[in-house]
C-alpha cells in the first residue's frame, strides 16, 4: 500500500484526502520540489528546500518548515520501503474561500509522495523547438510552482512530433530550458547555460554541474543562447534531477554526437551522487 | 452542509475527496468557468460552456460532457438551496502516475461548487498596473486554465498598495487584462476592449458587453490599447460575470469620472441578466 504524508501523517494514498477547496487544486497557488534518493541519500536535499523557501517568498507563502519537510521526505522513504526514489514535495497556500486574493490565516497543504524510479532512465535523448514562448518578463518563470500546464502542453507537443522534450524559447526569442530540464550547449568548447533571467527555473542538477565544472577546470559559463548557438553547438546535454546528465542526440533534424565534455559530466555527475 | 457536485454525485463538501494524484493539483492541468446565477437562471451558461469545451481542445481534454455539466450546475443550486449565486465549474485530466506527459486512459475530474453571493459588490474600482506581464505568445493566456497564479501574484500586489484590480500589460506593453476582469476604455467616444491575441481571456460578460453595445447602437470596437490610452479614456469599467459592469473610477493616482455609457452599458447588462 503506497503511503503519502500528508499534513504531518502518513497516510494510505488512496484514502488521503485534498480538500476541494484547496487553492493549489483551484488556482495552481503552490510550489513543488522533485528530487531524487540514492540509496536512501537525499541528493541535494537541502538546495531543494532553500528553493522551496525561496518559492514561497516570491508567492508571500508563510515560511515553510524545512526541518519537517525534511523528516517528511525520509519517514515517507521509508514508509514505503524506497532506497532507490524520485521523491515530490508540494506545498500548497491550502483550502480558502471563494476568490483570488490569498486569504489570511489559512493553513498550507503539504504533501511527500516518493515514486520508484522508471525501470530504464535515457541514456540519450531528442528535442524540438515548442511553439509556446516562455515568459521571462514573470517571476513565475523563474520559480518550480504547480502552474505547469504550459511545460505539459510544449512536452506533448514534442512528444507527438516524435521527440523526448520540447525545448522553450522565451519571448525575445532566446533559449530558455526544456519543459522539465535545463539545457547545456559546449560553444567553442565551453560549456554554456542561459541564466534564470532568461525566463527559466534554476535547476539543483543544473547548479550542481556547474559547480563540478568549475571543480574539475572544465570551463563553463552562464550566458543568454539562442538557436542558432544550438545549431553551431559541438555537444549539447539536457539535466534534471531525475534524468542527471542526459546527452541530446537529435536537435530537430539534426544530429549532435554524444561528445566527451557531456560524458565526462555525467560521470562527474553520476560519482556525486555516489556515497562519499 | 454545503454540497459540491464531484464527479457525478452530490456530496458534503467536507467530505468531498480529491486523489492527491489528481493532475490538476499537481501540474494545475485543467480548465474552470465561473459563472452567476440570478434567481435561479444561468446567466450564459451555453457560452460559459462552449469555452470550457473550446479550453478542453487546446489542451487535448477529451471533450466535456456539457448536458451532464449543465444538469450537476442545476442540481449543485438546488442542493445549496441557492438561487442567486456564483457556480464554480472545474475540470481536471483527473488522476494520473507520476510524470508530466499526458497519460491515456485517465478520467477527468469534474467539480461544481456554488457560492452565496457576498453581501455587496462593488459599485466602483480603483486599479494599478501589475508588474507582471501576460505572455500573449502562450495559448495559455486565452484559455481560463486552473494555472491562476500569475493573476494571484498580480491581484495581491495591487491590494497591498491599496487598489482594488490589477491591470496587466502583455510582453509587448499594451494593455492584456485585469487579474480577474476585462477592461473596456471610452475612446474619443468609442467603447473599445483589446482582443484576445492581446494575450487575455475572452471574458462572457465582455462578450454580452459587445453584444449590447452592437444591439443599441453604442460605438464600440476591438483593438489593441495601450497605457498611453488608458490615461486620456474619458471613462473606463471592468467587467466580469461577478462584478457585471464596474466603473473603473481611479486607475493609478489618476481619477476618472464614472461617465454616461459606462452607466448605460452598466444598465443594460443588468436589464440582460434579469428574467425575460
Amino acid at each position: 500500500m503506497t503511503k503519502i504524508h500528508l499534513n504531518g501523517r502518513l497516510v494510505d494514498a488512496c484514502e488521503a484526502r485534498i480538500d476541494p477547496a484547496d487553492r493549489g487544486l483551484l488556482l495552481a497557488d503552490g510550489l513543488f520540489e522533485t528530487l531524487r534518493a540514492y540509496d536512501g541519500r537525499l541528493f541535494c536535499l537541502d538546495a531543494h528546500l532553500a528553493r522551496l523557501a525561496a518559492g514561497a517568498a516570491v508567492l508571500g507563502l508563510p515560511a515553510p518548515p524545512l526541518p519537517e519537510i525534511a523528516a517528511a521526505v525520509r519517514d515517507t522513504l521509508a514508509a514505503n520501503g524506497l532506497a532507490d526514489a524520485s521523491i515530490r514535495i508540494t506545498l500548497t497556500r491550502g483550502a480558502g474561500p471563494r476568490g483570488l486574493l490569498p486569504p489570511t490565516g489559512v493553513t498550507p497543504t503539504l504533501m511527500v509522495a516518493a515514486y520508484p524510479l522508471p525501470s530504464s532512465l535515457p541514456t540519450a535523448m531528442s528535442a524540438c523547438l515548442a511553439s509556446i514562448r516562455r515568459n521571462e518578463q514573470s517571476p513565475l518563470s523563474r520559480i518550480k510552482s504547480l502552474a505547469y500546464l504550459e511545460n505539459i502542453l510544449a512536452l506533448g507537443e514534442a512528444a507527438a512530433a516524435g521527440y523526448d522534450e520540447a525545448i522553450l524559447l522565451n519571448t525575445a526569442g532566446r533559449i530558455a530550458a526544456g519543459s522539465r530540464s535545463n539545457l547545456f550547449l559546449v560553444l567553442d568548447g565551453v560549456v554554456t547555460t542561459p541564466p534564470p533571467s532568461e525566463g527559466l527555473l534554476p535547476g539543483i542538477a543544473r547548479h550542481s554541474v556547474l559547480a563540478l565544472a568549475a571543480e574539475h577546470d572544465i570551463p563553463a559559463r552562464v550566458m543568454p543562447v539562442t538557436p542558432a548557438d544550438m545549431t553551431r553547438a559541438s555537444e549539447a546535454f539536457l539535466t534534471n534531477s531525475l534524468l542527471e546528465v542526459v546527452p541530446l542526440t537529435r536537435l530537430q533534424d539534426q544530429l549532435v554526437p554524444a561528445g566527451p565534455v557531456t560524458g565526462r559530466l555525467r560521470r562527474l555527475y553520476r560519482d556525486s551522487t555516489a556515497a562519499p
